[in-house]
Order: structure tokens, then sequence, then C-alpha cells
């Protein structure tokens, strides 16, 4: 009897047990990552970068196409982290990379961007610091050879975190920055998708102003880890092909395209951008974190692949936390996507 | 000996069972908030409205101007109140609520909004719905006479959230909203609140871009319960007192001013707008309420009075859930508020 009253009390111990460890947040977690994650070492340096997500599958890229985009992502990726092995910033590391993005004319950034309905290239862009989350962006810029610089200016530079159009222009013109002819933007593909988005819309009816979701594809972003543990992340786009009336999306937007915090994670994000916006999603993947205690991985999971899947918001991101632990997901057919940390490098296009 | 060992037991039960309900955060409270509020009854009805928060304390305003501000609150709300009180949707209650405060010259958001540094006056609204997290904006517009109908024609009417400066104007027309000449929104106190800064500005020499943040107060915002359960919030701004270079503070930003999800609460904020930005405190007050289970209250009063607080971010915000309970924290000298439910009306000013 007193044997079998022991058993009891040592299942009901164990059961309690079992059901303390299930809930995954505590008080400590708003301060902190959960215990397990502590215990962890921190990378070196730990950059990760995206091109955008869409309906990227192998059967639409010709092997030649497939492997320009793989050799942009790692010429990208070595920019950064040569910056980071020098011991230099995760701020320098996240706007050099960038800027080989936006002059690439694969993506949706910067040369290569794609054309609003009324035939222009409006760019928007926007980066975050971790320390003190100090943030800068710029929307519907037209002239600024890199838009992640007047974003990173506007960090610096001013008192505020998000200018627009012709006055973002003027600041950028104020500080000093590359401003260059509108036609410096323009390539032959992405100017052949608005007139194909056009006709499209025609076929459809005047009323019809449904986007082209698809062209969206191809904004970029960047996220990185220095060795004195500042997260920082940027975004840089083009916005969406046949876009109108001054359209932003949630790259210039903190919280739903980019945010960083140190404590937490980086985040760029890249996809339907009214739904990043309307689900905060970069900030959501820092909050689950700080207020669950759970792993990255786990949040940005959380937030692609069920949240935003649930409502229909395609796209994905990339992020990074405080030990350079990387998560990439993506809820649409491929992200063009890649990292590198000491010893490792990952590049890649479709699920695989 | 037998018995010992059972009181031993019982003790680390009951230990383990207080450790169990310490972490207030479980799985569901991500769909779900804590227990003790599940069992609430849901207010028929609710309203929670704010005029912008600063530095207002008694001895600024004069007992003619106090009057002022306490009758425009309280026929803000005696709108919103009527249109919920006959079975109106909150969307209705706080569009005709804002637009009432629009028009007023009291406060910095329509008629009476704060200058640019050119000498315009750029307006700034959203509007959010909770049940499906639809959302609609606008930023920098001149001529449109209520931004927050904009705002709402970008939800309803639109594929995007967000539309700026001559773009949104001109959606606003198309839509068939109200336009008017840009010299609506004078009025002589806000003129010579401009020329003051200017003044001040010169004084300090060229360099200086700081604004006066102080002119700031005045932002409107309504969060409003209906008797379907759906919660919207919204907020209408002219922004900062001798902004520059279109600069867009949170007002207009999803999640950053306004925020709304009938599962958790709805949220309109006022204050100084990179901080909310960069905080994405609207939505933080519904990740807070999701993510650990606590109460409205617990939520609003972390972000405002400890986060904010904590960095030098000044303002406030209204904030109302799903039973209708009301929040409406600032952490500054005073905020022009006030609240409805049946049977029950509060309009305040100072800390009181």
């Amino acid at each position: 009897m007193r044997h079998t009253f022991a058993i009891f009390i040592g299942l009901i111990f164990f059961a309690l047990l079992g059901s303390c460890e299930a809930p995954p947040a505590t008080e400590a977690a708003t301060e902190d990552t959960s215990e397990e994650t502590v215990e962890q070492e921190a990378a070196e340096y730990a950059i990760v970068i995206h091109g955008g997500a869409g309906t990227i599958t192998r059967e639409d890229l010709t092997p030649a196409q497939d492997s320009a985009y793989r050799a942009a992502l790692n010429a990208a990726l070595d920019i950064g982290e040569k910056i980071l092995q020098e011991g230099g910033s995760a701020l320098d590391a996240v706007e050099n990379t960038i800027h080989y993005l936006e002059e690439s004319p694969l993506f949706n950034a910067g040369h290569g961007a794609v054309f609003t309905n009324e035939g222009r290239n409006e760019l928007d862009a926007s980066i975050m610091h971790g320390a003190e989350r100090l943030a800068g962006a710029v929307g519907g810029v037209t002239n600024v050879k890199h838009p992640i610089s007047a974003a990173r200016s506007v960090m610096e530079d001013s008192p505020h975190v998000l200018l627009t159009g012709k006055g973002a222009e003027q600041f950028a013109t104020e500080q000093g920055l590359e401003i260059v002819d509108p036609s410096y933007f323009y390539t032959e593909r992405r100017w052949n998708a608005l007139q194909a988005a056009i006709q499209r819309e025609e076929e459809m009816g005047e009323a019809q102003v449904e986007l082209d979701h698809d062209e969206k594809k191809g904004t970029v972003g960047c996220v990185a880890l220095d060795k004195d543990g500042n997260i920082v992340a940027g975004t840089s786009t083009g916005g969406m092909t046949n876009k109108r009336w001054n359209r932003l999306g949630d790259s210039p937007i903190i919280g739903a395209g980019t945010f960083a915090d140190n404590a937490t994670c980086g985040v760029s994000c890249t996809g339907h951008g009214e739904f990043f916006i309307r689900w905060a999603v970069a900030y959501d993947v820092s909050a689950l974190m700080a207020y669950k205690g759970i792993s990255l991985e786990e949040a940005a999971t959380e937030v692609v692949n069920n949240k935003l899947v649930e409502v229909g918001g395609s796209g994905g991101l990339v992020a990074l936390d405080r030990y350079g632990n990387v998560s990439m997901p993506f809820n649409s057919e491929g992200m063009y996507r890649g990292y590198a940390r000491p010893g490792e490098r990952v590049v890649a296009i479709y699920k695989e």
C-alpha cells in the first residue's frame, strides 16, 4: 500500500514536472530567450540575404538563369562576409551587400526595379539597427541610386524614421547621396512586365485593379550579426509591377518588412506587402521570441508557414538571432536566399 | 515516517502547482486571452477616443479652453455612441467620430492641423478592422477634407493598405471623396506655431533640425467595439509642426499608430511618432495580450509606461478589448481622452 502510494505520488510529480516544461514562455522570456538557447555560443558573425520570394520553380528558370541568380547571391554574400570577417559592422555589411543587389538587374530593387502603372520606378527601402532600435526608411524615391543608403541616412542624419517621395529625394540630395537620372533604373525585362500587366488589365476590363502579384518577386534584403553582437536588418524594393497611387508596401515599414533588436533577432521580409503590414510580420517574429520564449526558427515558421498561410499572404523572410542561428522560411514556390557563417555557405532558390 | 513522507510529497506537489501557475503565457494564449477574462461578459458597445498627448497641464489651459476641449470630446463621443447604440457598426462609429475631431480646430487633424516647414498641411490617417485585419491608410495628403475617410476607402476600394502624397490624393478624388482647397486646413494658431518654431530654429543655427515636438499634440484617434464584436481603430493627424521631407509618423502606419484584431484589442496612438514606429506600439499591445495572456490594461501600461518611458518615447494611446474594457495610458503630462459604454461616460485631460 505504501509502495503504491509512493508510485502514485511519483506519477503526479512527473506529470506536473512535464506540464511545467510545456509552456515555453516565462516572465524572464521578455528579456531573454529560452534557457536552452542561453547556453548557445554566438557565431563570430553571420549574414543572411534574400532576393525575393514568389512563383519560382525549377521549370521557370533556365540553367543559365539559375546559375546567374546563384552567382549573384554568392557575390552579395561575399561582400557582406568580407566586411564582417575583417571586424566591420553589421550596418556596413548590410548596406554594402544590398548595394550589390540593388545594382544587379536580376532583382526588383534599384536598377532592375519594376515599373508603376505610370511607367516610373518608385523605390522603397528601410534599415534598422538592433542596439537601440534606431531605424530609417524612404518610400517612393525615383532618383536615388541606392535607396538603402538613403534609409541609413534618414536613420543617422535626421530625427525621423520615414521620409517619402519628393521630400525623401530632397533629403538624399542634401545629404550628398548619389542621385541618378530615373532612366538608370530601367530594364527591358521589367518594362515588358508592365506592358503585359497593363494588357491583361485591359482585357479584364477597366474596373480591374488587381495587380500582377507575381511580378513583385525580387525584393532584396539582408540581416547581419557582427562581432559586437549588433544585429542589423535592411530591405530594398521596387514594389509591385503596375502599382498605382504612390502605394507603399511593407519594405519601407519598420515592423512590417524590416525589424531588428539585438535581444531577439533581425528580420527582412519579401512577399505580398499588404499582408506583411497587416500582420506586422517582421516585428511579430521578434515578439514571439520575446514573449513566448520560442526559438527564431519556431517563431519565423509560425508567422510565415502558419499565420500568413491561413490568410493567403504569400512570401517569406530571412532572419537571424543573436547567436547567428539563421531562418529562411517561405510559403511560395521559391525564394532566392542564402547565408554565410564562419566556414559555412548556403545558397538556394527552390524548396530543396 | 509514512506521514512525514506524505507531507514532504505534498509540499513538492503544491510547490510544483504554484510554479506551473506562474508563467502567464501558454500555447493557448496565442488564440485566446487568459482564463480569467474568458468569463467576462462583453459590453454591448464601447468607444474610446483621444485628441492627442503632450505637455498639457492645468496651468496650460484657461478654464475656457479646458471647457472647450471637454465639450469637443463629449460631442465626439456622442456621435460614435449614438451610432453604436442604434446598432451601427464600429467602422461607422470610428469614421464619424473622427470626422468631428478632424473638423474641430482644437485638434491637430484635418482643419487645425499643424504646418510643415514649407508652410503646408500634410495629413496622415489610418484605419483597421479587427475581423480580418483589413486596413487602409493615407500619408501626406493636402486636399482631402477627411483623411480618415480616405483611409477607409483605401481599405475598402483598393487592393492596397498605404497610399501616399499625390497618388493618395488622386485615389481619393477618383473615389469621390470631398476635396478641399488646402487653405481649408489653415488655423492662425497653428500658423503662428510654425513661425515660432522656425524662429527658434534660426536662433539655434541652420544645422538645427530638431522639431517642435511639443506642438505635435492633438493627433486624434478612436477605437470602437460594436454589438457584433467587431473592433475598429482609427487615427488621424497633421503630424509635427515644422516637419520636413514628407516625413510620415506613426499615425498612417498599421502596427505603429493603429491596430485592431477582434481576438485581442484595438489601439490608436498619439505621441512622438518615430518611437511608436520603432516600438511597433499599437501591435505590441495586441502581441503582449496574445502571447503572454495578460490583460489589455497590463499590456497597454507595459508598453506606454515601461517600454516607451525607458527610451524616452513620449505619448499615449487609447485601446479597448473585446469585452469593452478600456485603457488610456499616457506618459506625458496630459492626454485629451474619453470613453463611453452603456450608462458610463468619462472625459479627462490631465493626470487625475
